[in-house]
């Protein structure tokens, strides 16, 4: 398959050097910098080249000689550019973190008979095919709570947080409104709301709080009740909360000095340098899912939990593998059939086919990322 | 005696107001702002006018007529004014906290034969007035410590904290390196550090940490340790210290998306509307001194508490009272003849007089702010 990676940071990079070593694709890759694409070069791969992609005509150019486009660009790029793909005929794997709701762009996928797997990182995407996965354990659905993060593994006061992601969608993730359903009913909360802490084995207490992280699932599964929250070393939320409260993350410009300023565009710079994880600079991704209901008159509950941590041996993050194998797999299944239908496909309907959830969990443990699977049965 | 007012905010207004009952005093104020000076004319107060004060040549031909100064303005005017002053031969009060050190106006003062007590707040200002008087009851001083801070009654998340100072005032406080004296050596810690929790009747707990409140105490009075600390209610010190952490207190300039920006100029705009006491809102003020050293072969230790409170009748705020008011009661020090030196005065060389200093308190107390005063005594 002949596939580009769109956008070569952290993560793309990972993207770009897992598929690389798999006969079915044949891999390029573009970038704005060059730095990222200097050392994919450095690794082997030849076919990069550095572009502005912010120009949906260039990225039109872009993507004409491929048959698979990865699109692992920042959030606020993410439509548009998935749009552009569709447009195009592309099949489209998206990692983006966008605001906007990919399921709109569904009746262009079909028209253009292409399959486009979105949301499809870490959380969202193996949450949900997980998530999608449960809901086929039992008559029926009940509830549905996912607990995710990716942290440093050392912990630097003040923040306690570095990400290999864009800052622009860490600050996004802190603002968006978070989506629930409970009982049946919708529910939107604050970001950053509703803290509470939880002990992880081996990794001590951490602190969740509510972000919009259910997107698809809210309307593709049948859990009345669905919560989603991030996991983050306690006291990193407060601040981020201090600084939200305090105007700094506000996007209506203020005047100063006579001079217009965006606070969240300087905040995002600021947190840039201070958040963005070093090479060699070791981090972990931790999730667990929790998914109850009923299956023959019992009560059936499924928990999942994964603690990934940074490879030594290729320096490669774990937040970069969680998320970019998450998509190589997804890549993968969609080059093998195994992904049958056409149109914007969201990671759980992924899970609920067990041929393609088993390829996809069987492949992220080749690539050592391990999914402890418990399930209890109760009398209801 | 004919005296002007430069800065008509909170604290100005309540030195106006104060003086304006005085039989001794005609006074006139003058600010940038329309309505601080309206509220003043509301009071019956006629001599005031609006003009922009950052022009020293401005400033010199306001100040002609009058034989006071009562200087008023944001901390970063606050050492061209003065010094303005004194080359137009004024005699002055001054209540900014400027980075420069005012002793260094020293022979100018002498020089035009004038008097400038300056640093004369409430700390700087109160406490040195008690600390040169602590200094007269040993014969041989050890040590003194300062707590201070004015604190808002009602504590708001997640700053808790709201002032009648300016916000760049502020913000400087908590950059500028503090200053200290231990063992006779000069110490220089980061602003916001050491922070240490402490009790105080009526009040509950407060976190104190290091500020550069000693200036010309260090020069002035013979205690080998001397450590002034700023209260708060716990935990705005360590939002502060985040804000600081991650850059938003930087005051070189930084480029986002091509346009240059300084970080702290921002950020004092976004505090400025979250920290400024409004009118009605009510605040209070903590003083504890603590003086000790030897005295006729005992151990002496002096200690001075004050905690003032906003003024229900007035409207007038207790950090208003407490920093306006001893520098009114140093004003008519100065009208009755009780400060017989030209040059710079810092306020503990008021306290060094017991007469003068009997005149002050007595003037504080009838304005309602009342100082416990306990001394100690034990065989060394």
């Amino acid at each position: 398959m002949k596939t580009i990676i769109l956008g070569a940071g952290l993560v793309g990079r990972a993207i770009a050097l897992d598929l690389a070593t798999d006969k079915r694709f044949t891999v390029s890759a573009v970038d704005l910098r060059k730095e990222p694409l200097e050392e994919l070069r450095e690794k082997g791969l030849t076919s990069i080249w550095q572009q502005d992609l912010a120009n949906l005509e260039g990225i039109k150019k872009v993507i004409r000689p491929y048959d698979l486009v990865i699109n692992a660009l920042p959030g606020a790029m993410g439509f548009p550019v998935l749009q552009t793909c569709l447009k195009e005929s592309k099949n489209v794997v998206d990692i983006t973190f966008s605001s906007e709701n990919p399921l709109e762009l569904d009746s262009l996928a079909r028209e253009k008979e292409v399959t486009a797997i979105v949301d499809c990182g870490v959380a969202p995407g193996l949450s949900n095919i997980l998530a999608g996965y449960a809901s086929t354990k039992m008559d029926m659905p009940e509830s549905l709570t996912i607990y995710v993060g990716g942290l440093p593994v050392v912990r630097n006061w003040p923040f306690e947080y570095k990400t290999v992601f864009s800052p622009a969608d860490l600050v996004e993730e802190y603002l968006r409104p978070a989506r629930y359903r409970e009982n049946g009913q919708l529910v939107i909360r604050e970001a950053l709301s509703d803290p509470e802490l939880i002990d992880f084995e081996g990794l001590g207490t951490l602190e969740a709080f509510n972000t919009d992280g259910l997107r698809t699932l809210l309307t593709t599964l049948p859990f009345p009740s669905m919560r989603e929250k991030t996991l983050r070393y306690p006291g990193h939320r407060e601040k981020m909360a201090v600084l939200k409260a305090a105007g700094f993350f506000d996007s209506e410009p203020v005047v100063v000095d006579g001079q217009e300023i965006i606070p969240r565009a300087l905040a995002t710079q600021l947190l840039f340098s201070r958040l963005k994880l070093r090479p060699g600079e070791e981090d972990l991704t931790v999730m667990r899912i929790v998914a109850a209901g009923k299956k023959e008159g019992r009560t059936v509950q499924l928990s999942f939990e994964l603690i990934d941590r940074f490879d030594r041996a290729t320096g490669i993050h774990s937040m970069a593998r969680t998320t970019g194998y998450t998509a190589t797999m997804a890549a993968r299944a969609l080059a093998e059939g195994l992904v049958k239908r056409t149109g914007i496909v969201p990671p759980e309907l992924l899970g609920l086919d067990e041929d393609c959830l088993k390829f996809i969990l069987h492949g992220l443990e080749e690539r050592g990322i391990k999914i402890r699977v418990a399930t209890n049965y109760n009398h209801a």
